[in-house]
């Protein structure tokens, strides 16, 4: 049975080039990077939680980081290192070997170094803390919305909880359907291209993990501002669109783990934001707009509002 | 019952003075400092491994910053920032007040800011990542032994686990030992000045978490050389030193969760070392000193050489 170091050394250290010192020291040294500010998240996904006991290790070590990843797309920020810490009940060698895999491929994909971590024998828990690089003032903050600036969603939110929801029992997908939107649950990609290109395009942006209308509603809190969202133009891949409307409606605004960018743009941006879209080859769709009155409107297709009766998912509220 | 978010709001907010921008968007923000490496370290303790259940919560936030402040402290880095992912059974008000009183009293002595986090619910789960800062080349790295350098430990080694080994029903302590050793295990206090006050006049260091014996073998190994550890000239507190002398040689050199510094200096140094230990206000001992030659070798007092039965503490090779 591999002790502690060993499982550090077998299956997750590499070069870290980028960094002064990498894995296998008290702490990693990163070196300054001058005109640059560093954006730093942390996040946490618990066995039974955050993924279903006996996931795919090797989709489990992608999405681990790529959550992470989806934190730095949103603030712009371009990925520079990561720390990993690890409780395992025990240290099975294929499934370190799988969940390594999967995290380190999605880590060269987009250029992030291992540089340290901690594992320790426990129930199954992953923290990762990542950092990031950005230019000083053109992070994308959640307080920068403003009145006027459009809305717009990457991607084609609401996949992951219609996976959720078969896994689940709420309802029944075909086998070839469940295979297409359990990958986007267990596989997201962090929209880290795209956020770098929405840099000095964009004014506020934030991740959709806890819900399309919750995540949003953390925006008009921090820009004290409201929206109008026209909930018929949140764009739908073919087997939501298949769906009853509640349902559909229900996992597009409320279903979170979507890991798409939500974010704002000036009206006189919004060739800008197609251009980004095109440069990073992920779909964006404006879906409402900022407006001075704070509170949160929701329209349908024919222009009738809608109650807002979808909430965010809150780990602590729901069962 | 609160939510996610009101218990960041509640518990852990405060201002974040020395960050760009802290907790509440999807990244921190951190301005970049001219000239200074940043130094990062993640540490998870999870509940039955590195505390008992039923563990008084204010003590618990200490030892959960001071881990890892002991990480920088060993690199001597000064603290900067923190994030703090949380798993919880259930969001339990009075112990979450008392845990986030422990964790920011802590964090307010050393000036280090909480700037992000996570908090989830799932088996009692604490993963803290620190970053701290130091002027570039002068980290106190495992890899700087040199031979001929003298070997000095901080405090008290082996106070923890002779606290740890009455709790566990190895041996039984008096009530006042007790509380004394206690103290130790429970709240012990991170050696941040006495590492800063060691830069450029040590040469290699680590904290001791693992056991002094094990967490020096890194040091060798790191470093590629050997060493002579004195045995009986490590310090113990009275009530250590008052135990079987087997006893007390395996809490001090094999014990971990001591959070003492263990580090190396060239001879000509040892009156530098001195005047940062009196600046530190942190006893320093010299046991023992780097060779050339590779492995580590033990001696008594009378200068008779021991065996090397002394194991480090590693969570997947001890039950």
């Amino acid at each position: 049975m591999p002790g502690e170091f060993d499982i550090i050394e077998r299956y997750f250290r590499r070069p870290a080039p980028h960094a002064a010192l990498g894995i296998g020291d008290d702490c990693a040294l990163l070196q300054p990077a001058p005109g640059q500010q560093w954006a730093v998240s942390t996040d946490m996904l618990v066995e039974g939680r955050h993924f279903f006991a006996g996931t795919d290790p090797r989709r489990l070590g992608h999405k681990a980081l790529a959550v992470n990843l989806s934190d730095l797309a949103a603030m712009g920020a371009q990925p520079h290192s990561f720390l990993l810490a690890l409780a395992l009940p025990a240290p099975d060698a294929a499934w370190l070997q799988a969940f390594s895999s999967g995290l380190l491929e999605l880590a060269d994909a987009h250029g992030i170094e291992l540089v340290g971590g901690d594992t320790t024998r426990g129930p199954l828990n992953l923290c990762l803390t990542v950092l990031g690089l950005v230019p000083g003032g053109l992070a994308l903050r959640r307080d920068a919305a403003r009145a006027g600036d459009e809305i717009w969603v990457s991607g084609t939110p609401g996949d992951a909880r219609l996976a959720l929801g078969h896994l689940r029992g709420e309802w029944e997908l075909s086998p070839a359907a469940l295979e297409r939107v359990r990958a986007r649950l267990e596989q997201p990609q962090p929209r880290v291209q795209l956020g770098n290109s929405l840099r000095g395009v964009a004014h506020a942006a934030i991740d959709v993990s806890d819900g399309l209308l919750g995540d949003l509603l953390h925006v008009l809190r921090a820009s004290a501002v409201g929206a109008r969202i026209d909930v018929d133009a949140v764009p739908a891949a073919p087997d939501l669109a298949q769906q009853p409307v509640a349902r559909r409606r229900a996992c597009q605004l409320a279903g979170g783990d979507d890991y798409e960018l939500l974010f704002t743009a000036p009206a006189q941006h919004s060739e800008e934001v197609l251009r980004a879209s095109a440069q990073a080859g992920v779909r964006v769709t404006r879906i409402g707009c900022i407006e001075a009155e704070p509170g949160l409107r929701l329209r349908d297709a024919q222009g009738r509002s809608m109650p807002m009766e979808f909430a965010s998912f809150d780990h602590f509220l729901q069962p």
